[in-house]
This record gives structure tokens, C-alpha cells and sequence, in this order.
């Protein structure tokens, strides 16, 4: 018998919302009925042109919609009583606001990291914790940072163990599309304390000791990451890139190729082929990893606007549980968009 | 019979170098024989990753290339041998002490806007003058800055009549990828004087009164063109609409729609789903065009990496002569590219 | 019998309101009474450490200010009663609302270019049009973009005559002290049409037949302007050098001695020593003027935080009539400021 | 008997060789012989007109300077003659190369800290190791990152002790002055592995046990340190807050006053009144200090340009034994300059 097909649609089409549609469209196991949003500019309108039905969030802004141009198939609401899952991608705090609906319609939702883990009660990093979001109504799959923090350090906790870790997150200020309203200018924005980065890793990987610090820098793509890894035993370099060779979606790159910082991350994405350019994976810098005694340093990019679109695919399949074993889940996310363990 | 097949190498795999072979493999009546370059890096290797058959364009790099863990086949002289026609994409003036090795081997070179006027004889901008270049040993394909003038300046000359163009260019400082090492920084940084923009203008459209002024800003990708344009007559918003409308490579955008400025242009490159999100066309401001009498204000993104990848293919055509209607060369590049008339 | 001195205070302690209290202090013929502002943080804690007087602008937020922890000498109504001339220095369109409180005060205002035209019934540079403001009870100093451009433009069209003026105007795009939270990123954001300056200039140059077009740029310091200039007769480069000399608060730099861009007019006014940096002068690139029959180009650097300061103080004495004459009114501030007809 | 008045040269007028030559010329016990270059752009121009004598660092530039107008005194051996202490500010490594010159005039130099260690065998940060420097012909005020790092673990150290520290550093790209030729754009450039500060520290604070990681992003003012110090005891805020109180040269700031990244700090340097808005002093984020146990989190401004400057004042003092005690030197330095423990 074959195996039903997921119905999915996505509520917020923006930076995290367009992609996962994409990426929806890619599975075999998953259909898109349909996107929703609020918004009538060039970004809705870059739906349309691909045939996404399309369905408005509020009702209030439908006649916007319709007057900048939009055919819009209907309310949000419309959109929930057709699928089996939700993907809300609607900015940080939304989300929270739009559980009710969820729970209306009784249809799964997958929030993103903008919202708190409590408000779905679960966060996921697919390769850390797959089996936590099997059968759940509500999951949350955590930030970028946070994903690309709990995919290496999982890793390594896995094969060697953590006693701690000490992370410097340096964060992209806004992203590309609203660069024209948004931004800051030749500066660096340290936040003020440690960061939230830290308690959020530990909502995946739940008993590791870790604090965070973090800056915002004066760029628009990317964030890069320092980590400093206190090993549970002594260690090597070897025992590092093992452990991370290991895991999916981490990619090793080397400075000594040319790979010298995030500008270059961002070329080899486009030359990669991909939509947008889109890189799924963490690419760590294989030559920067540095062992002394039981403390590790490794850098690596974690690419913003697409790393947490493969957690989303899978997510899909956990709470509906079409796939319970999470390395299937994630071999067959990995394989329809392309993810890769070697770039060149 | 069918058309025979245009033999076609690369020489210098960068920003432009490796767009046009990746353009080529699209064609139907091209082949790509190889790509020349004298690094090892990444970008090398990804051109291998690609199956990209890879010569060492200087014999002394070779050990290099070889080194850092390239296959390479041989040298440039050894893929010369075998092509029909050969991309010049090295950098700047490299293009001019190349033409001897092109002349040994009795290849045919399209230069590009880097190189001088005089080192190819013909410019070419394929909907301005592609009957120019018929037959010719050597063609310039001219600038990205200098085709979107062409473009947009030709349509309206042709349709409309010109007397006179002041443009304004806003420059990007350096491309993507150099942009860890090269770059400009919260400044902006005058041309002296006028600007070599105008001159080369009238490389392709040779009786045209047009005088240009330039800056470099602090930003990455893509050019900004504001032009004021002094039409032989009185017109309105609309016949410069119409004009642009009729001629091939330039799409209308909006500001009313979302797209703000050049992050907006390059955000809905990405969304187009091309290869590295490149945008082959010229983005003009619809609802920035302004009519005072006999002049028009205009302005538009040039997106300088891959604005001249078409003419590249066109001026294949052209000098092989495999078609001699410019007509028939840009449809059939725009086909097989998926250049628009209409973004959305 | 001497002279009165006028007693002056500043509303809105930002960027122009701080460096106008500071020249105010600096005249023999001016008194600063007091700054109003409604803000707590550390700028105004840097204007208490230089014991300026301070007053609240908005009575409600009085108490916020005070657990700031800053000592508040009542309110603005209360400095408005001492005073002769207040400075409105609020965020635009704030001074508009203002105005009644002045009038209810009748102190005489001095506004800034943020405030309409018709806000104050008057606009001013002190070089173009001091007569129009004697005695006034409202004037309003016009923008720092504005004042750059009737400064140069004025002193042409008074020696040379001009037939008309295309100007290209390259923004930065916020201030420096609010980078942190505002800003563009990578990006240049056209204005959509023509701008609103070449009106404004026309409100001080009155029959000026000039058309303006702007870009927002990716910096935080300095506009920078080109202007094609059509002369009444045919002229040469020595005729607009000439007529620039002749005129107060215009400077010339030269490319050739490595003035290549904004960056460095800004370290050039670090290092003329000044407060904060700051350059009152228009600094024209005097190798960058090109002249082609009755076309001059130039190019100019506009230090968009203090080139309006030596106006404001200007205004000052023209709305009090305590000078009559505009060039001993320039005079007298440009000593007491420090302002050149030569840096080096 | 007075005190003898030191005769100082400054040989290179960049960065740092301006601000040293002016606050020699604040100083009591120094006197100013001259400044000597190689370049005859406006950077020296600036430099005439404050009426420093100049002279010409390589005899064959001497041509150059004087075609672009410089009124040259001499060659830099005519200077050194002359002089009891030179002030190397010359380039990376170029410093190295003048070493013998310095010799064979039997000048006491300082030289900065793009020079290595072993070139004058005593690395000085004032407040640190004075004494180490005292009488010694060669001594190398460290780098401004370096200096930043040492003035506040130093005082950490000795008030509370140090275990270990881990420190990361956000480093600015390039200066203000050359921004208009180098730079970085829109990413961030990892140091590939541990950097260089590290090591650098511990040759003024010798045993401490310390390890840095750094990146550069994309401003060019201002680098920003963060540190995780791990204390030799439990401690509370107050005992850091306490040590830094104590030690000269550091300053709190609050972001709950507004002072949320380093634009704001570069904002608060120009009202300070100061010379080019210089900031000698390492400002602190006294509300982002966070400590876990034995665990303190840092973050603090370090002032690029000038912080180094009161370092090569006292450097002085301590190589020529006018003045033995630290402290002394220190005070003497500091009110010269109006260094203070608190902003506002």
C-alpha cells in the first residue's frame, strides 16, 4: 500500500516561507496546497508566477491583496481545513498567536525558532532529536544558529562528549530583502550579556554545558560561529573531523582553497547550483580546527536564510510520522534537495 | 543538413568565465571543449565537479594547478588546437596579450569589456549591432555598465530619438568573491572627471552625444544607472514605456511592488530559480521614469556579473556566422538562458 | 553703546542641536540659556558634563529623564520665557508642530531643512539670501544637501550665470550616532522619480531652473553631489574655479594630493582639529571639474552633520537685525568657527 | 635643577605618527623636532600646516615631496641627529629595517606593535610593565589590540587573579584614511586558527594563560573584544567592576544609556572634544559584565587609532629615565591628554 501523501501548506512567505514551499515541492511524500500571507508585493508575486495557489492570513487584508494584483484563493483559514500540517513561518511572535487556529482546524503546525520552545513544547534538530517530534501536534524547529550549533556540537557530543562549550556567534544584521529599510552601518552591536543562543541549544541537546556570546556585524548574510570545546577526554584534530565526517548536512571547506571567509561560502553556494544558492549544510573550516589538550576551536558559517529548510522537511515527517527512523527522513530530505557532504 | 556544431573554450574561469560556460553547455548548437585558468582553488574545483575539462592557460602553473589537486589536460595551446572559438574572460589587459596565441592557433575571440576598443575592433552589444561582428576574428563583447546603456539607450534611440544622455553611475566596488581580500568601506569614491562609460557607449552606438559621470559605493553587486535623456522630440511617460517594452533584454520593475533598491533586484534574481540567481536582464524602474518635455529621467540596476553572459552567446553566432539574423540569435539565447520580459 | 547680546537656546539635542549649541557658545555677540530635549541616555549626559542648562521638552517626560539621572532645569516653556531665539533642532515635521509654542513665547525660530518651506515662510543660506531673513520671526535654515548646493550653485549663478542645473545627489544613509539600530546594507536605494531638492533650492535661489536626482548609498557619512551646470555663455574650467574662490564656506581638495573619496575628506576634518571632526565647508574637488563648451561638471563632498552650524548662527543675527550686513554676519561666524577658504 | 625636555622625532605620519606628534606636543618634558615621511600627499600637507618641521624618511623620495609642494627640512638622519628618542610609526615590518639607522645615530626609538617582539626585545603597555622599559634604547608599545587586552586583564589580574582567558576579537578591516582603496564588503574573514594576540599579551603580562581567536568585519573603526575570564576564585560583578575601577585608562559605558555598539562609542569620542574625536581610554560595557561562578563575560571598544597613543608618550619617558615611576608618568601623560575614568 502506498504510502499517503502529507498536505502541507505554509503560512508567511518570506525568507524561511519560500523556501520550504520550494522544498515541499521537491519531496515525494508531500504536496503544497498552497502559501498564505498578508503581504501584495513583488514576493507574492513571485508565488504566483511558480502556480502557488495562494491565501490570505487576514482577512482584513484580502482586499489589498486582490487590488495589488494577487488572485487570492481564499483565507488562511480556507487554506487549514485542506492540510494535514502547517508550516508557520510568519515573523518571530506571530507563530504564538496563530497556534489557536492550528488547534481550530486540528491541523500539526511546525513553528520556527522566532518562537519560544514553549509554545510548541518540542524543538527539533532532525539529526539530534527526531524521535522527540514523532506523533506531536506542535513542533519548533530551532533557529539557524541554534541548528547549526546543535548539529556540530551534537556530533561531537556523540562521538567524543562535551564537558563544555563556550560559543562567539557573530550574527548577520538584517537579512538581504528588506536590506533597502533595515540595517546597521559600520558598526558591531555586541548583545549586551550572554546570549540566547546557549538555553536554546540545551531545548535540543538538553544537558550540555554551554554559554554563548554574541555580536552583530555589519554584513547582510550569514552568521560565523567560533566554538570553543572542552572535550570529555584528550584529544586530536583527527578526532574532531571524524566525529564531524560522520554527520549529515556539515561540510568540511579549507582557507587554504581559498575559502576565506563568509563572501566566499556565499560564491560557492551560488556556483553550487542550487535555488537561490542556497547552502543546507554548516560549512565548517577544516583548516581551522585547532586542538590543545582537551580544548577544540573550529569555525564555521552557518548559512541563515536556508540551513534550517531540510529540518522542516523532516519535521514534516516526524509529526506525521510517514518516517520514524530520522536517518531515512533525513537520507530522503538530503537526497530530493540536493544536500551534500563534500562540496567540491 | 544540419548546422554543424561551434567548438567553444573558456580562458580565464571567473565572475564571467565561468557563467559563459555554464551558458554554452545550454546551447544546442555550441560545445564546450574546456576551461583554461591558471589557480587551483575552489573555484577550480568546481568547475571540475562539474565534469569541465581543465587546461592550464600558463605552462609554469601547471605544477600548481596539478598540486592543489586539479586534473588538468593540458594547456591552453593544446585546447586552442581544437576549438573554433575561444571566451577571453582573464582580467583586464590580460584579453590584449592574448590575442597573439588566439591569431597562432587561428581561433576566433570574443573579448570582453575589460580589454580596449581597439585590441578586438568590434564592440558589440547583440540588439544594438550584431551585423557588425558577422564574420569578424575578434569581437569585444563591452562591459556590463556599458551594455545596459546600450540597451536601454538604444531602444530609445531607435524608437524615439536621442540628442543627448548625462548619465550617472553608481558603482559596486569589487564582486563578490574578492570581497574578503579587495574592497571600499563606508565611502564613496568619485571618478575624477567624466567617466570612460560615454566613450565606450559609442563604441556600439557610435553617433550618440552622451557624456557620463561615476561613482564606486560601499556596496558588492550590481551597478546603478540614473540617465537623463534629451529626446529629438516631445514626449510622454509612455513612449519611453513603449520603447523599452519592444526591445529584448529589459524588464520593468517596480518600486510600488516591494523592489526598493538593488537588494530588492538581487533578492528576486534569486527567486527566478536561474543558476546563481543571475539576471541576464536590464531592471528598469517603471515608475521611476520621469518626463519633463523633452527629457526622460531613468533608472535602473545593471547586474554586473551576468548582464553580458547572452551577448557572450550571441557573439559566438555572430563571428561563426551559424546565424546571421541578430533577431533569430537573441531569441534563440534567451530561450535557452530563460531570459524575460516580465519578472512577475 | 555695545551691542546686545542674544540669548539663545537649543530644542532637540541631536546632531545639529549639539554642534549648535557649541557654536553658540563660541560667539561674543550669543548666549546659550539652555538645551531642551526628551531623551535621558548619554548624549544628553555629555551636555550636562559640559554644564549646559537642561530643560524638558515634553513635560511628561520629565520624570524619565530625571531617573536617568539628569538634573532638569524645568521645562521648555520655561526656557522659551528667557530667551530671544530659539533653535528648533527636533526630527522633521516636529518643528512644524512647535511653532505655536514659539509664537506663544514670541520667541523668534530658527528651523531646520527637516521643516517645510512654509513652516518658516522663509529658507536660508546665509551667503544666498541673508537679507530675506532680517527681522523675521520664523526662518528656516534648508538642509545640509540644500545649502552644499546653493552654496556652489549660488556662486556661479552670481558670476557666471547659469542656464540651468542637473544634479545628481548620493546620500548617506543615516547618521552615525543612530548606526546601530538604522541603516541599509549592501545596497543603493534609488529615490523613485526626481527628488525633492532641486525645489527646496529654489526656495532660496528662486528662479534656478535645476532637476535633481538621488540615491541612498551604503555609508553613514557624507553626501556626495554631482552637478552637470549649463552656464549662460560659453566658459572654462578657470571661470568656475574663480567664481568658487570668490565665495565663502567652498574649499577646494584635489584627488592628485589623495582626497580620493569621502573616507578622506572625513580624516581630513579629524585632522584640521576641529570638534568632533566637524567641516563647515563645502569641499569642491577642483580636479574633478570638467568643462565642455557652456557644460561645467563638478563633484563635491556635502558633511551632511555640519555644514548647516555656520548658518544657524547666521540666522541668529539676521532675525535679530544685530547684523545687517550678510558677508560681516560670515565673517564674524566663520572666525569664531573657524571656517577656511583653504585647508592646506 | 629643571628636568631636561626630551627631543622627540616621529618617523611616519599615518595613523598613529599624527596623533603621537600632537601629544608630544601636549607634553611639558618633550619637544617636537619634526615629523619625517615618504609621501608628499595631503596627509603631510596637513602636517606643514601645523607648522611641524618635515623631513624625508628615503633620500630618493625627497624629489617627489618637494614637486608636490612640501617644504622638506632634510633627510630622517639629518633628523635623527638631532634627536634624543624617535617614535617609529612606520608600517609593518618597515619598522624592523630602520632598527640599524636608529643605532648608528644612537637614537632611543619606540616602535609600535606591528613589529615583532625581538625587534626591541621590551614589549610596554604603561600601567602594566613601566619598569621593564626603563633606560632601555628599544622598546615596543604593543599593538592596540594587544594594549586593550593588557590594560584590562592586567588589572583583573592583579586584583583577583587569572586562571585563564579565552578572548575573542571582532576586528575592524581597514582604517578610516585608505578606505577608499582597501577593505572588506558585506561578509566577515575569519583568522584561520588561534591568532596572534594571544601570544602578543603575554609578552607584557608574562605568564598569563591566554588563547584568542579573531575575525574581521566589515567597518573600519573601532575593534570590539569580548573575554571569557576564568578567575583564580568565585567571584561576584563588584570584584571586576571594582579592579577596573582602580586602573587608569579604562572607562565604563552602559548600553541602557544608549551606548549600544561601537558607533555609539565613536560618537561619544567626537563630543568628548578631543583632537579627532580620539579615544585613549578602553571603554567597557559595564552592564554587559556577566559572571558565572569563577567565570566573568567581558565585552569592551577597543579605539584603534588612538588608544596606543598614551603608551608611546610614557614609553618615552620610561626608555629616557626622566621619569622612573609608573604612576607618575601615567598621571603626567593623562592630564596632558584629558584621559578620564569617567566619560559622563
Amino acid at each position: 500500500m502506498p504510502k499517503p501523501i502529507v498536505k502541507v501548506c505554509v503560512n508567511g512567505y518570506g525568507v524561511i516561507g519560500k523556501r520550504v514551499a520550494d522544498a515541499v515541492m521537491l519531496q515525494d511524500d508531500m504536496k503544497l496546497l498552497g502559501i498564505s500571507d498578508i503581504a501584495g508585493d513583488w514576493r507574492i508575486k513571485m508565488a504566483a508566477r511558480k502556480g502557488y495557489p495562494i491565501y490570505c492570513s487576514i482577512p482584513e487584508k484580502m482586499e489589498d491583496m486582490k487590488k495589488a494584483g494577487i488572485e487570492v484563493e481564499g483565507t488562511l483559514e480556507d487554506l487549514l481545513k485542506k492540510v494535514d500540517v502547517v508550516i508557520d513561518c510568519t515573523p518571530k511572535n506571530i507563530g504564538a498567536k496563530n497556534k489557536s487556529i492550528y488547534e481550530k482546524f486540528n491541523a500539526k503546525a511546525i513553528f520556527q525558532g522566532g518562537e519560544k520552545h514553549e509554545v510548541a513544547g518540542t524543538s527539533f534538530v532532525a539529526q539530534c532529536n527526531y524521535e522527540e517530534a514523532l506523533g506531536k501536534q506542535f513542533v519548533r524547529v530551532v533557529s539557524c544558529n541554534t541548528t547549526a550549533l546543535c548539529r556540530v556540537l551534537g556530533a561531537i557530543k556523540q562521538e567524543i562528549g562535551i564537558e563544555k562549550v563556550r560559543a562567539f556567534i557573530v550574527r548577520r544584521a538584517v537579512d538581504v530583502w528588506e536590506s533597502g529599510k533595515r540595517g546597521i552601518m559600520n558598526t558591531v552591536v555586541p548583545t549586551i550579556g550572554v546570549s540566547h543562543h546557549a538555553p536554546d541549544v540545551k531545548t535540543v541537546l538538553h544537558d550540555l554545558d554551554i554559554v554563548s556570546v554574541a555580536v552583530k556585524a555589519s554584513h547582510n548574510l550569514f552568521h560565523l560561529h567560533f566554538c570553543l570545546i572542552k572535550a570529555k577526554r584528550s584529544i586530536e584534530v583527527g578526532d574532531i573531523i571524524e566525529s564531524l565526517e560522520k554527520a549529515p548536512r556539515i561540510v568540511f571547506v579549507n582557507s587554504k582553497d581559498g575559502i576565506d571567509g563568509l563572501h566566499a561560502i556565499f560564491e560557492l553556494g551560488r556556483d553550487l547550483g542550487r535555488m537561490r544558492g542556497d547552502i543546507y549544510e554548516i560549512p565548517v573550516w577544516k583548516d581551522s580546527i585547532i586542538v590543545m589538550e582537551d580544548e577544540a576551536y573550529l569555525a564555521w558559517s552557518t548559512p541563515n536564510e536556508s540551513n534550517v529548510i531540510p529540518e522542516n522537511i523532516d519535521a514534516i515527517r516526524a509529526v506525521t510520522e510517514i518516517e520514524e527512523d530520522w536517518r531515512k527522513s533525513v537520507e530522503k530530505t538530503d537526497k530530493a534537495l540536493g544536500v551534500l557532504k563534500k562540496f567540491y
